[in-house]
């Protein structure tokens, strides 16, 4: 096979498995948002996905594939595009021909409708009937860590999935730090009794939905090139460069979560967005986990709830709300940095936020492991998150039941939550030396963070390796102490706590 | 081959192509409903269109598709349902093998991009921008035609595809019966100067949505089993038996197009959902056109436009708009069966439809033979709209740009709409012949009519053959006496002018 023929094969692959891709999102956008598909049709849907799947595993693990990429490996002459998109087909082929087809295909339909279960059982606190599914499903991760092969820990092989080479020893070193850091200073926090000012009230969808209109044109997402859903669990989505979702969620009596889930979602779909078009045809949309959240958290919070924007926000919200002329911009920066502990992560604070995240984590190895089964996750769950936030679930809606990933299957994506999010952090320290950032966001214009971050992050897609392209944005590799540092900075002048802890 | 052997292999093709199939509807459903995906995508998702045809078109062209329904043709010890898949695997075999793989790939990239292209020309009224795309689809058209084969006419080989064995020569003896009938009986309306008390105002889109959601309940559409979208330009979707929706519009200024065109979809999807869902995995959810749009049409003009339903009617209208407190059903009866010449054929009353039909069958007819060129089509359809109708479109909106098929490449579709129609006078006679179906329609309560239709034409699919169909359900073949004396006794009674033409 000459290298040309290797790099049309996989050119070939790459555009049938982004056909798939793209009705595959766009049939999961249908299921989720604005209503959803009738619930007595998830079966046939799973068919549907199912076949989906399988058609994407078989150019992935074919025999062609193989040599294309295996006659491609090392050679010096390939343009970084062709290298990344021959590191990728080989990285693909190897995750998923560990697998046997037949055992993926029913672990496709198993998720799909443990997914639909899972959405009921939420409304209904109803830990039980989903349990089975979540057996099933950790037995069937073991057992791909088992076809993967791993060293020291299973969950290793499950890891590596979401972040490439990202391990156990690793997030146990990293967790141990924020552990250090967080918990002290949220004791501090608590014990301080400095309460600031909260938004209450009712605000209605109708002004939630205008209001998001206009904040997703502040913060620089492109609607002429997305479209925006709603659903439970917010989330977004790429389905081709010029189609990147997101989906939302507004709650009448919860301004805030609708507010910053937004700005959140915004920060995945403005990467999605950035990455050079002329990048799809070598499969580059399909970046790092840890480096996506970073975006996401970077936008949410180092931009979205920093003192500069405050005022930018306030304008928004008083354009729909009346209630906030009564505001200051100081008030609300105090008030969307409230730090306190809380059950459900998609609603925490930016400095509790990785301790939730801490909690799945320490389940997830404890279930891969078959240290704990299933059944006492629950219990085990209300138990961590009384030990590192101080707080008890009262019903399993507001506790093991609060996610959908692990009825969606993803097990070992967790981590990369918190770990984005130190990415953040070290990120912000990098751009700052550049750029002056704070005056462009107080203007309400963000062209600046966003062109930093697209010069600097963005626009190569995953024609990187993630710990490449924190090394070329920040000059150094990852270190998670920017983060624990640009927490304590913030939040011990948040609430006047001394920073020595 | 053994007689299980092949069962196997089209029952495996079968569910490969439903699954296609569903992927397939909600692609479209997303580009088309609720704002649609953005149009900067469609270059994308043209791609991803083309490459699912290309996947189904890779299963009905197969070798072992061929080899299992030649081995099962004519074997006596079939099942009906058996029987069906194996007739309709060599339907679609013949139809699509007839077709160069290539060509079709490129055929539904172009369809893809002409559909778009047809959007914004027909919101500009600019025809140039469409023709050079409608020249190509008849090219198409015309080679699918050599490719096929055909006797007579080139147009034969069209028309079969969407209602199996229809010819020209029916169809130019069903049109001259229409025109003999229709035309004079419009032209005595016409002079006879009668004109009934028409809907008039303004009708909020909000109310009008309040009200689709009674209107469908009331007709027999089980939205728990569908869903309902916004579109321009309405329809029905299968996307499995227990996902059947429809896409409707309103218009501020016309309420009865938004009421009659969600009946309308309502006897479409209704007529999926009733269908045995047993009959799915055979692939017999696939009805005749003509049989199709008899249901839709049953719906929309036999029982929503009766004397029966216009009490009905009145009541859902009234707990929406308070203007029609002032109406009587006899009123309502008239007003929404007002009579008179138009340029919009899916605003067409019930007495001019099959008319434009008529201009369209024409048209097609003369482009597929060569006889003009789609350059003359608007003159064309302009001066047929002038002689058959009597008026001349100021625009090409509309125009020759009104509906979306010919820009989907369906060339052959628009004779179904008046063959169906015809097809629901002589169901009507029928159901008579049983059901005193105006006692409960006159009560609110259609399950009589949706019961009778169930019965004799819905619950079987596409089991048997459209002719036999009919005969099972009328005892007698297609026979369009039924629909000229149903349209003559109506209107002669409306607008109380003489039946003997």
């Amino acid at each position: 096979m000459t290298k040309q023929e290797a790099l049309n094969i996989l050119l070939n692959k790459v555009a049938e498995i982004l056909a798939i891709g793209q009705v595959h999102s766009v049939f999961g956008w249908d299921s989720t948002t604005d209503g959803g598909a009738p619930v007595s049709s998830f079966g046939y849907r799973g068919n549907a996905m199912a076949f989906l799947s399988g058609e994407s595993y078989k150019r992935i693990v074919a025999d062609d594939t193989r040599e294309a990429f295996e006659t491609l490996e090392g050679d010096a002459t390939l343009t970084a595009e062709e290298a990344a998109l021959a590191r990728g087909a080989a990285r693909s082929y190897k995750l998923n021909s560990a697998i046997p087809k037949d055992e993926l295909e029913k672990f496709i339909a198993l998720t799909t409708e443990a997914d639909n279960v899972w959405r009921t059982a939420k409304e209904k606190s109803d830990y039980a009937s989903v349990e089975p599914y979540y057996a099933k499903i950790f037995d069937f991760s073991r057992r791909v860590a088992d076809w993967r092969g791993y060293e020291n820990h299973p969950y290793n092989a499950l890891l590596d999935e979401y972040e490439i080479g990202l391990s156990v020893a690793a997030l146990d070193k990293f967790f141990d730090a924020l552990r250090l850091s967080i918990v002290p200073l949220l004791r501090k926090i608590t014990d301080s009794g400095i309460q600031p000012k909260k938004i209450d009230g009712s605000f209605p969808i109708e002004n939630q939905r205008l209001l998001t209109r206009e904040l997703v044109k502040t913060v620089g997402f492109d609607t002429s090139r997305g479209r925006i859903g709603e659903t439970v669990h917010p989330y977004c989505m790429l389905v081709n460069p010029n189609d990147v979702r997101i989906a939302v969620a507004y709650h009448e009596d919860d301004l805030l979560s609708g507010v910053y889930s937004t700005i959140h979602e915004c920060g995945h779909a403005i990467y999605d967005q950035n990455v050079r078009a002329d990048l799809y045809k070598y499969g580059m949309h399909d970046m790092s986990m840890g480096l996506h959240e970073s975006q996401s958290r970077f936008l949410e919070n180092i931009i979205g709830r920093s003192r500069a924007f405050a005022p930018v926000l306030l304008e928004l919200l008083r354009s729909q709300f009346d209630s906030f002329k009564k505001w200051s911009a100081d008030d609300l920066y105090s008030a969307v940095n409230i730090a306190k502990p809380s059950l459900v992560r998609i609603e925490a604070d930016e400095l509790t936020y990785s301790l939730h995240v801490m909690v799945r984590y320490e389940i997830e190895k404890k279930l891969v492991q078959g240290e704990v089964s299933t059944k006492d996750l629950p219990e085990l769950w209300n138990a961590m998150y009384e030990e590192y936030l101080g707080v008890r679930p009262p019903t399993h809606a507001l506790g093991a039941l609060q996610d959908s990933h692990w009825a969606g299957g993803a097990v070992g994506y967790f981590p990369t939550y918190a770990l984005g999010t130190a990415y953040s952090a070290q990120l912000l320290h990098a751009m700052e030396k550049t750029v002056d950032w704070q005056s462009g966001v107080a203007a309400g214009d963000l062209s600046c963070v966003i062109g930093w971050l697209k010069q600097n992050v963005h626009q190569d897609g995953s024609l990187y390796m993630p710990e490449e392209v924190l090394q070329r944005a920040t000059g150094e590799s990852f270190n998670p102490t920017y983060y624990t540092s640009y927490l304590s900075e913030k939040f011990t002048k948040l609430y006047r706590v001394s920073q020595f802890l």
